[in-house]
């Protein structure tokens, strides 16, 4: 099969490459595939993986164990557990110590036309939903993870700061929640999308000025290590700092403002499959804008640098 | 009166100053206070403070607009706010927006014959509190704030970083609330003093090997930059990180490990002194093993050499 693959030197080539050994698992023939700022982390050195990325996807179960789900247009929940190691017990098998991870960890993704992955893994996509808004399943359930882990109050205030992919889908589901939501914008071009879905927006410079202290929570979705220190100047003393972005390295913090003003940072990861596809297919979560770009495989670098610009580029491979 | 004064160089000299002018505050008679680790912080610039240092204090009401305090033996919380501005109603007064807090901001401190606060601030001390342990009531109260914070479920596994004088105290006051704690040292000293207290220990090192992600909840009590990555490495997936310790300056932070692990970090300061009074009268606490050295003013430099080694060096002004 054709598929993306990513070197230690951090370089993407198309290569051709065996199907997976699927074993006890299903075969799923992709197809599409989104871009996430995580990809674009890898390629920096994030989680030193090697192989195929990509674990946001859609595509048909071509093969299996049994017969049951042959057939079926799927998306999949990315981590694959043990269900017995410590972490497995103490946070479940997202936490497993030994896990595998689609396209991030031990296990190669779906920027190929085929992936495996267990049964269990998977959510049947309903037929309202095509392949490129079933892309947005995992990121939108990523999204749904913040209001699993927040009490959402009518008429929180709510910050997402960072008006990207991921940060546009927080965005939603914070508002389809009942949260007031402002997204801080950095550029003219994401304002205007962030505006287009109906929300407020303010600029990091004058957010940080005019809009200091103000929120109950502000969710750092910019996938750069400057999106913390905004969130910790726009949030309220007692408020919660949401963490969405997983980037390379270390960041400054200063912990004393933290401590003074008693904030609460949490970190957030995976979320609900069937919360996410219920808000898509019920249209709570509009996802048409935040779709920059469609390519074949051959196109991968057009992809990632339509990717780099913020919004979802898309594989049909 | 007499009373020790920092400068804006990080100096600390006994001056001769005036009472502080109490107005409708409460003037009080300083009997005893301690060196808090905010103070050392202090020296270094934390807070841009300059002023008479100290908010750990006992001391006898000397004055005061009405009669009904006067004679009082009281400890103090050590903030004063508006009541009125975002801050107060966001958060209540202790995250007032303009306020002034005793000994660390826009108020003189403990370190002195005479200070003031409002009799709001005051809670009467019982008898059975000699004035040494009367000084840890601002303390315990600080460590107390910690199981507001967290749900403590019987046996939890907790630990605190640091065996100073703060980490001592939630250690006693996590084991009062039916969590296991493990005390993270750092010297033999410390070790030696957590056993007394009857805690499990551990060096830093070994538990950053052997412990790595064991518990539900790990406390920094540190005082130092170092104590967030202990606590970070030996936490659980989706466990508590508090911050108890202010430090000047910044940390380097790797974000992506508290996404990952969707920890989540607490940012905890001041705390309830009733339920700490009631700590130390039951003997809940025990407080005697953390003093370090009782001191007359004029013997600040020793007395902050001392406290420079992790315990509590008292004043009697």
């Amino acid at each position: 099969m054709r598929a993306i693959v990513l070197d230690e030197a951090g370089m993407l080539s198309l290569c051709e490459r065996a199907k997976p050994a699927a074993g006890d698992e299903c075969l799923i023939r992709v197809g599409a595939a989104g871009i996430c700022g995580t990809d674009l982390e890898l390629l920096r050195g994030y989680a030193g993986f090697t192989g195929v990325p990509g674990h946001e996807f859609v595509g048909i179960v071509a093969g299996e164990a049994g017969p049951e789900w042959t057939g079926r247009r799927v998306a999949g929940e990315i981590t694959v557990g043990c269900g017995t190691c410590a972490g497995c017990r103490a946070a479940g098998r997202g936490h497993c110590d030994v896990r595998t991870v689609l396209g991030i960890r031990g296990r190669d993704g779906a920027f190929a036309e085929y992936l495996s992955l267990p049964a269990s893994n998977l959510h049947v996509v309903p037929p309202s939903l095509d392949d490129v808004t079933a892309v947005f399943i995992e990121p939108a359930a990523a999204a749904c993870r913040v209001v699993e882990q927040l009490t959402v109050e009518p008429g929180m205030r709510s910050a997402v700061v960072g008006a990207g992919r991921l940060g546009l889908l927080v965005a939603q589901v914070l508002r389809t929640h009942g949260a007031q939501v402002t997204v801080i914008v950095r550029s003219d071009a994401s304002r205007a999308i962030a505006e287009a879905l109906g929300f407020e927006t303010s600029g990091v410079e004058s957010a940080r000025g005019s809009l200091a202290r103000r929120f109950d929570v502000a969710v750092d979705a910019t996938g750069n290590p400057d999106g913390f220190a905004t969130a910790a100047a726009i949030v309220r003393p007692r408020g919660t700092i949401v963490l969405k972005s997983t980037t390379h390295g270390e960041t400054p913090v200063a912990f004393s403002p933290l401590v003074v003003d008693e904030i609460t940072v949490i970190g957030s990861r995976c979320g609900p499959f069937d919360r996410a596809i219920d808000l898509l297919a019920r249209g709570a979560i509009d996802v048409k804008p935040l779709v920059a770009g469609v390519y074949p495989l051959e196109r991968f670098a057009d992809a990632f640098d339509c990717a780099r610009r913020g919004l979802k580029a898309i594989f049909t491979p």
